[in-house]
């Protein structure tokens, strides 16, 4: 707990200082209270990231572990944490759902039913289709939902690994329903934004589609990898297969979720990437140099593009 | 220019400096004098690092490109650079031959017709099967082949991108002929070590069924994952994305010679890789989510065993 105490003392110090200053009790935050539902390491990475650019004024956060809850809040990266979610919803303007995937849309539609009117509710779901069709009539009308998907994160896991900066110019998907009132889906921009997000708008099924490519892909890519490779040649390997096989490490649990909720897409994008292996193949078995150039420069072309954009 | 010239500007005064006391005239150097064949992105770190590590007196390079090596020369980087193979092997104790793969025997070959009796030649190829037995009985009994594959290395190329540190705590694998006397093998192996890396002996076809696997096969996943993206999804990508694609950004002409120069042994482990993501796209069109996390957790555990390895 030291490190975390040490990291947040000074926003501590400057949060009870600034609340007894005029000008800061007049600042108009985008939302004076926000509600982390599943403080893990996307939950925490908010919460640091807010804090820190002082977003808003109160942090509340709910997690089913209450020791967990009541550190994260000593570690003053909370301003309270407790294990009780209607509490928290009813005293948040934004909850921000980031609990594992297939518990979104049941803790969405208890933060619903316990918040004041006017709430806007999120999520940090790496699949948006399942949740928002599932969603899609049950929440009150007082309140609104904007579907996101902010598209950080790490192989680690725990709020202890939280990072203010995970965010910083990371694209965020955002899927709101057609009849999300435009205000509503311009302050959730907004918010993002304020955590040094890009943000993008497109629908639940195109979301879907392309993260299938972008991000579930690579996963199975990557951990198909590091299975293959024998437990006798480990010695043998250097950075490049560290680095190929570096997302391998992510929660076998949370990924079980995100592929079987995407399964149509990612088995299109598996069959497209076989294809491409199958290429390879054939071009490496028939000493095909004019085809195997071919194929690795459309991917350096690929690798350099990705990596010179601003 | 004048990065490089700042680089190593301490370490030419250092060795003016050591060259007038009585103490260092006397230093028992591994090799007085090496000579870099090929002086790229390796071939530099390897001047580089035995600069910095004060590991030998003289260093010498040859590559195709006078202004370039007129060049590395000016900035420190060389003691002499130069076009003339035949000149910079008469004049050293070790000769490392970095060329690209294909290229590797010939200079080879050249080298050992111009060197004095009792140099030791090495390189740094990622295939080693093709080169020794090619070499085989080719080379003077007056000269010694100690065949290496350093394990380091970067997407990057051009001396301007050498790293004295590209070789610390990284694997190198030497796989000496039989016929080698230990003595050669020993002093080749201590070069190595004293870059900073670990040293693994095997037979060439070893080397390079291991490495089909560890080194290989990473960068055709890369490669073909990165030409999967489509153009239009390259801003929905994160961090994910990139890492497990680094290594596309390799020079495609090296590549097409690695994996031509390898031939069987990467088709064996593409199958092996194939047979692997099968299991992952059966396993999530039948929801099968034990199967599912048994996949995950076999590429999980082997991650971080590798990542937690000293």
């Amino acid at each position: 707990m030291i490190l975390w105490s040490a990291r947040w003392k000074s926003r501590i110090g400057a949060s009870t200082i600034r609340g007894m200053t005029e000008s800061s009790t007049q600042k108009d935050y985008l939302f004076k209270t926000i509600g982390v539902i599943g403080v893990g390491l996307l939950g925490g990475s908010i919460a640091a990231a807010a804090r820190q650019r002082n977003l808003v004024e109160t942090i509340l956060g709910a997690g089913r572990n209450p020791s967990r809850m009541r550190a994260a809040q000593q570690s003053g990266l909370l301003d309270r944490g407790t294990t009780n979610i209607a509490e928290t919803a009813a005293q948040s303007d934004l909850v921000i759902v980031c609990t594992p995937v297939n518990h979104i849309v049941q803790f969405i539609q208890t933060v619903a039913k316990n918040s004041r009117a006017g709430t806007i509710i999120t999520d940090v779901g790496s699949t948006k289709q399942q949740i928002c069709e599932q969603l899609k009539g049950t929440l009150p009308a007082e309140v609104t939902f904007v579907a996101s998907h902010p598209l950080a994160g790490s192989e680690k896991s725990g709020y202890e690994f939280s990072d203010q900066n995970l965010f910083q110019d990371r694209p965020c998907v955002i899927t709101p329903d057609e009849s999300v009132p435009a205000e509503a889906v311009s302050r959730v921009r907004q918010f993002w934004e304020a955590l040094g997000m890009h943000v993008l708008q497109t629908t639940p099924v195109k979301h879907d589609l392309i993260l299938a490519e972008t991000s579930h892909l690579p996963h199975v890519v990557a951990s198909a990898l590091a299975a293959t490779l024998a437990t006798e040649n480990f010695r043998y390997t250097s950075t490049g297969f560290r680095d190929t096989t570096r997302i391998a490490g992510g929660d076998p649990t949370l990924w079980i979720e995100i592929l079987l909720s995407n399964r149509d897409a990612i088995v299109t994008s598996l069959e497209k990437y076989t294809q491409s292996l199958q290429q390879f193949k054939e071009a490496i078995l028939n000493n095909d140099e004019k085809q195997l150039r071919q194929l690795l420069e459309d991917g350096k072309k690929k690798h350099d593009t990705l990596n010179s954009a601003p």
